[in-house]
């Protein structure tokens, strides 16, 4: 089926900053590794702290992003990683000891109104504070000790797409020098960096048929578990901001818990089944889903292994299940780029927001 | 408009389960009271081995209730308290240093299969475990140091209410006797048992109406911040679990963040606006609803100072910002049971769910 027997009308001409900035990834994640040292530099400083309990802050895709901090920091350095509550130390003023924490306040622009807040009040609790962003310039970096820019060029596209995947490599980048294992690492992230290079062009001459289906969709699922459940929250927003599909980001264990119970075959469930020990919670999930009788898109390293589903994004294996998210994400971004146009949406500019949002 | 004026066709006669545990949440609440003891025993031996860290567990409405955990440890005692990723400990199998750690395995059978691997795990690690369930002959129990049991009494109904609600109070009383303020906070939670009360009746009379006009509601965002989280997700989960609404809970912040652009005026917004400091952010959140043309519920304590919206369901004021939880989410269960029965379905047993998930 090609795009144009397909499309049921003349899918808008938007989205061309959003596609530029999908395939831009592979060129950002390059430019990333050639900062290892910045790494490198605030691991060591981390350790010399002994600052070990990590903070994750952030909002949007930033939040989805801390997500994948969890595992990042879990599994390579062995620390506790969480994701901070910003209400209780800048709406709640509550006095918590932050000594022996490092604070990772992620923000593509710098500017977060409530994540500036938060850093300026962790770091007087005792807190060591880095700032990931991409503007070294900005009001966040200037309030933290240390900054690790992204250098991800700027963002044009109202939709996070490569600042998101390269908040994610800092991330692993960090994690991986403060576990002594940056050199091997790097190397995982270089190979990353080129399979998602061929990866991008391969789902852009099929996404638009794929997406064609879903353009009276008004709600999903996104279903994961483990590290890819950055990725579930990441898709889902994507197709909230750019598609208007009310896409509930769900892990694979809290959509049997509950949520499964409001399937149809008008529910479509998006699944990411990637290659790790989550697999099995993950085939569980999908065959709720297939038994409730919703359409299912499966993506991630192990698409094609979890049985009968109605469209197959996979995307290839990668040499660490924590290197896979950078990946999984890209059908979902190219997904919502097709079914914006398919609505006749503009993906680069989507109603009633703003590239910075300043909402508390 | 009366009942019978505004249903659209005969509601089920499903649900009197469901109601009649609504209507035990007080008695349930004030039976808990009675165990101060046991509260007061595990805060002391949570202080005893310095083990202050608070990880908190749990599936479906148990891990809604770790939300209001974090502000509950956050607010009193001043510890840092995380919901903890159980993939990590039990899939990917990390091996954190638990010491100095407690857990917090919230299950209200008892049973949940990975959460009970989870609790095994990290008492390997040197973590302190406690359950807090309704069952205190379950495995769950078994694997735990120390068991805090609901005394909530046998939950029939598939989807929780009672046991959720008295899991919130558990942790609010384990959290107050750690901060030295246990008598305090129990006789603030029983007048807030009393204003539970009262307003479980005079919400009755009034909630089939509200219910009846989102007959046809596919989808709605449930949006609110701070210590109400917990009760933005479970009303969110209740909608999805007995009425199969696509009900995607979100804070105020992460709303304004992406989400607000899938608005429209089919697709309503319930907002939980209480009289704490999060309140600002929370009206802003309702105001960029109200601009989008949403329908708009308002609930919690400050629902009637947030300006126009479609339909208000306020609850009384409580003495503490941490106990409106405890009411604010009354509102959700009662229109969740009035919303399904409207659609003709069975709130007591919803289709495809059991009472016990022993999903992964």
């Amino acid at each position: 089926m090609s795009l144009s027997e397909a499309v049921p009308a003349t899918p808008s001409e938007g989205g061309a900053r959003f596609l530029a900035e999908i395939r831009e990834q592979p060129d950002a994640l390059l430019r990333l590794l050639e900062r290892s040292e910045d790494f490198a530099r605030v691991a060591a400083a981390i350790r010399e702290r002994n600052a070990t309990t990590i903070r994750l802050v952030g909002h949007g895709s930033s939040d989805n992003a801390t997500s994948f901090g969890v595992y990042a920091f879990g599994l390579l350095p062995r620390w506790t990683a969480l994701r901070d509550s910003i209400s209780l130390v800048v709406y709640y003023r509550a006095e918590l000891d932050m000594s022996g924490c490092t604070v990772l306040a992620l923000s593509q622009s710098g500017k977060t109104r409530d994540v500036v807040e938060y850093v300026q009040r962790v770091r007087e609790r005792g807190a060591f504070t880095v700032a990931i962003t991409n503007d070294p310039e900005s009001e966040l970096a200037a309030e933290a000790h240390e900054v690790l820019p992204l250098f991800a060029g700027p963002e044009l596209a109202v939709a996070a797409t490569k600042t998101y995947v390269s908040t994610l490599a800092s991330l692993g980048l960090l994690a991986a020098h403060a576990a002594a294992d940056g050199p091997e690492f790097e190397s995982e992230l270089r190979a990353t960096a080129e399979l998602m290079r061929s990866l991008i062009p391969a789902l852009e001459a099929r996404i638009a048929a794929v997406a064609v289906p879903f353009a009276f969709a008004g709600r999903m699922f996104v279903v994961g578990r483990g590290a890819e459940y950055a990725t579930v929250r990441e898709i889902a927003l994507k197709l909230l901001e750019t598609c208007r599909v009310a896409a509930e980001p769900l892990t694979a264990t809290a959509f049997a818990h509950g949520p499964v119970a409001a399937l149809d075959s008008l529910f479509p469930v998006w699944a990411i089944a990637s290659d790790d020990a989550t697999l099995p919670a993950v085939s569980e999930a999908i065959a709720r889903a297939r038994s409730a009788g919703a359409t299912i898109i499966a993506s991630g390293t192990a698409a094609a292994s979890v049985g009968d589903v109605d469209f197959l994004l996979p995307v290839p294996e990668t040499s660490s299940p924590l290197l896979s998210p950078l990946l999984s994400v890209v059908p979902g971004q190219l997904f919502a780029w097709a079914l914006a146009r398919t609505k006749g949406f503009d993906p680069d500019e989507p109603r009633g927001l703003t590239k910075v949002t300043l909402a508390r």
